[in-house]
């Protein structure tokens, strides 16, 4: 097909139409039925909501609340490889990982972080101690969203960037 | 008494030791609880984690994820604003309010916002179009948090602040 037909020859493209319904796009609730329903949390809990609206606002660059089918095959690749990060690492399977495993984690995916950073970050995304899947996943998230963020204002790689106050709502808000 | 002295003449100190337990500070579940008990929310549904989560870390400027006295008395100085603020938009006592009652929400509060970045956290905080206490709480908890790190940087006044990579990333990951 040209530029712009559907996607027929996608084995996904059936499967993200009915999820999507009427208006053709995915919102949070939606996606989270779909992934309880498909069940890629595994023997995790499901995702909660927060977590799902934090997926689709990782790639809502237009900032409608809602994914397309493009960013919808995105989401599936993102979580897939979260999820084999995050196995490595809760060998028992217990579902929680614990603070210096989630550094190792971090690590292991590029993420070049103080440890001051990294310590707040554990402390943000964690429960008595421990990094649960869900906010595991919201953690990963964040990071890639903000890091993305970084990099596309840091054009000319000096290792710094610049927000109007304005700018620095959209991309702290927002996410 | 003196300096460092326990503020037992303060009517709120014996509830926040109960609150606080053994470690003498509070985490964000026995934040919730508390504001459960006290019923704060009055009739609208009681904070999520999340949105209690959020609390502390608009406050925790040492990253310990927990609440000491003066930050506990802070927050309910925070809420009963926020609510009475929500409530004069919520005019028909429904619990959440329409995209255009936030805007003129966070206009009255003194907040500066372009339509652009408005209607992208207005979308981020919404559910089925419309924003419920709960988000609406999260929402200026947030708000709150990054104008108040954007002041703090902003010392020159200059309407700009900068960022180093790990910079940033404390500001945007640990609210
Ligand atoms: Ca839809
Ligand atoms: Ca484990
Ligand atoms: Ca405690």
């Amino acid at each position: 097909g040209g530029f712009g037909a559907p996607p027929v020859n996608d084995p996904m493209w059936g499967y993200f139409t009915a999820i999507a319904g009427q208006d053709g796009e995915i919102d949070s609730e939606e996606l989270q039925r779909c992934l309880t329903q498909t069940g890629i949390h595994g023997t995790y809990s499901p995702f909660s909501l927060e977590t799902c609206r934090l997926m689709i606002s990782m790639l809502d660059r237009d900032l409608t609340g809602k994914m397309g089918f493009n960013e919808f095959k995105e989401v599936f690749v993102a979580l897939s490889g979260w999820k084999q990060n995050f196995m490595m690492f809760d060998q028992d399977r217990s579902g929680s990982v614990e603070p210096h495993e989630m550094s190792q984690s971090l690590s292991s995916m590029g993420y070049r972080i103080s440890p001051q950073a990294l310590s707040g970050i554990i402390k943000r995304f964690s429960k008595n101690g421990r990094i649960y899947f869900d906010d595991y996943v919201a953690c990963c998230v964040k990071l890639r969203a903000h890091t993305d963020t970084f990099r596309r204002r840091d054009n000319m790689q000096q290792g710094f960037v610049n927000f109007s106050y304005d700018e620095f709502l959209l991309c702290t808000m927002t996410i």
